[in-house]
């Protein structure tokens, strides 16, 4: 079976191939589908629905208007959501800085007066997320995720027992990158374990809250909520953004919360900022008008971002589907396919891709500093390349998966 | 006298009046000036003159061809100019949150570590520098401003004998709220100047680098090319925006320093943001085109602000010339005049005014913790009010100075 795979393999090489599956990116068609943004608001239109010029200074919260459809795609009361500038990444980094610095309600000091910070990081994860722990030198304890979000045991022991955890990363919609979706259990499980720090916080990064890929348009459990019914108002700090709903980087991100960490993040905000930028707010408002003009925008992404999916799981079920060398997920929605090979070899199939010319995300970027314990876990984004593109790379990764799964048998055997 | 003034300010208060002075904002006919951009780039205009998508995910330096513009601008190299954010504080404020979490290059610690930080703050000043301050826990230390910029020889020995002195404000040009240009000889000293701390740093505010008030469009000295030639690269951090060349709040801001510098910034800035917003930057691109389109779009603020910045000189000295009672800057650039009157006086300067209608930027705005020493300095901003209302309104603030000046002689002759 080697060679034979081995002269696949030499097929693959041997086109030239320059394909790309490492980030998550919209696709140049899925970014013409808001393509009239670019002219709004318009020559003359300058104030929004209450009558504010948004060419000048002023409005932390961000623009009512806005505020008010995404205050109902992410079931938040709008006093609750801040519209901000043009990254969720920024503002989680922010509230994690604001947090070191000075605190957050409930804090008896700043974090980084902290001998020590633990945060629970549920793997396979999203590396921007690891990338700000390992910044603030928050220390990463990983729990495994499960279909219906983190191993909420897991993390219920880890949080109860040690008042250094003062963190949890969940992306509790289609998660990067195993697609899992939190359930309303799970969701209340973590709202309502004891927690032994009295600061402790729910980073609940809400990334792709409407970024589904099938007709089932689940509906993200209502952390905030919960966590106020549970006794635990200020727990959970949400996160979302426009990057993949109109422009990757020319969006708008959103910060929702209790009241007093909504206040809280206001505080420290107000010393660093004039403002976000109000003339795009009034763009996206007047793009997409409601919330279901936002709704009606993201099933046109999902018709061109299913096929994609659809190609990666079918390429994969055929080549591979019944040799118990891999095994993936299905998302439902999102932005990526976690894919797990035969231990041992995810950097050996993302090296001879890249030496085929595919580009795969780093092995163990799903992972806390980049390692991988199993050196399994591949994280797939189809969104970006061509239909024709995506099916010529999966094919290739699942020769590469191969290949290297018979090299690990060779090598096994070989005395 | 006092009661002919009684009767005037009585007269005053009759009108009515809602006027404000209080932010250096914007008219609405000034941001008219840029209202084209709320139609760019336009549908179909998505990639610079790199051929990048400007839509989609990536470029941290910010859009190479804006930034070629303001490179020429602000006389500094394009590598070393970062196009970011909508406002320069959030960079500034990120400057100090990057150096007090995890030090400059240079720093011995984080200055988050350090027992005490002092910084140097030129008086009067700009208020939101000393909220950074304040926010930090940066102990703020005064020295006096000069009409060539801070008074360099107060400055020079408070940095050369404290290493807790690892910060300088200085608005280099048309400085907030005196107007003051730093000149050559004095940006020479600042960045050749001894400094105790080896991470001491100047952050260069440059927010009125181009915002002249007359024909003679005045050069700001260039600190980063005069610090790199006296040793001392990496001691200048500068900081600029588009806040009022476009939009105040939509607009482009820039930090641009020593290489060493940059490098710096990006590293933390690469965990915080995955880019600034490329469409905005490409929209100021097209409507800016070239240094020379910046420059010409300055004079045409110009033509709306200088009449209103000579009414307030003029009614200032037609009604308080000859009296003794104030003095008051006449700023070549800038969006601000500083007023000192009596000693004492200020706040009830600002208390008669607003019982008349008239909102002032609060007595003691301009001083570290809003704390006038000598209850003197008014910062007065008459570019967002139309011409005849600044007029209307310094009218009355010269009775309210009066009032105030024969209110305080009246009571240090009543037994």
């Amino acid at each position: 079976m080697l060679p034979a795979l081995r002269d696949r393999y030499a097929e693959l090489q041997a086109r030239g191939l320059r394909l790309d599956l490492t980030r998550g990116k919209p696709s140049a068609e899925q970014l013409d589908l808001a393509e009239p943004m670019l002219s709004l608001p318009g020559v003359g239109v300058h104030t929004d629905a209450d009558g504010v010029d948004v060419r000048n200074y002023g409005g932390l919260d961000g623009l009512p208007q806005l505020r008010r459809i995404f205050a109902e795609l992410l079931d938040v009361p709008v006093e609750q959501l801040l519209a901000l500038g043009n990254a969720s990444l920024t503002l989680m980094h922010d509230a994690v800085a604001y947090a070191f610095l000075w605190g957050v309600p409930g804090s008896e000091r700043p974090w980084g007066r902290e001998e020590k910070v633990r945060f629970v990081c549920p793997v396979p994860g999203y590396d921007r997320h690891f990338a700000v722990c390992e910044a603030f030198g928050i220390e990463m304890v990983t729990v495994p995720m499960t279909p219906d979000g983190p191993d909420v045991e897991a993390v219920a022991a880890l949080v109860a027992d040690d008042p250094t955890v003062k963190g949890l990363w969940v992306v509790p919609t289609y998660a990067n990158p195993d697609g899992a979706v939190v359930s309303e259990a799970v969701a209340r499980r973590l709202v309502s374990m004891p927690a032994a720090a009295p600061d402790f916080r729910i980073f609940w990064d809400n990334a792709y809250a409407i970024h589904h890929l099938t007709e089932n348009e689940t509906k993200t459990a209502n952390a905030i909520d919960l966590a106020a019914e549970a006794g635990n108002p200020d727990r959970v700090l949400m996160f979302a953004s426009t990057s993949k709903v109109s422009f990757a980087g020319a969006g708008v991100a959103f910060f929702a919360s209790s009241p007093a960490n909504v206040a809280w993040y206001k505080k420290h905000l107000s010393v660093q900022s004039i403002g976000p930028d109000k003339v795009n707010q009034l763009r996206h408002a007047l793009f997409f008008g409601t919330a279901d003009g936002v709704r009606e925008h993201m099933r046109k992404h999902r018709q061109i971002l299913a096929p994609k999916f659809a190609a990666v799981t079918r390429i994969l079920a055929e080549r591979l589907g019944d040799l118990g060398v891999a095994s993936w997920t299905d998302p439902q929605g999102g932005y990526f396919v976690s894919l797990d090979v035969e231990p041992g070899t995810a950097a050996r199939v993302v090296q001879l891709a890249k030496e085929a010319g595919i580009a795969l995300t780093p092995a163990g970027a799903t992972f806390p500093y980049g390692q991988d314990p199993e050196d399994r876990n591949i994280r797939l984004a189809p969104s970006m390349p061509p239909l024709a593109e995506v099916e010529v790379a999966m094919d290739g990764v699942a020769t590469c998966v191969l290949l290297a799964a018979a090299e690990k048998a060779a090598h096994a055997t070989t005395p």
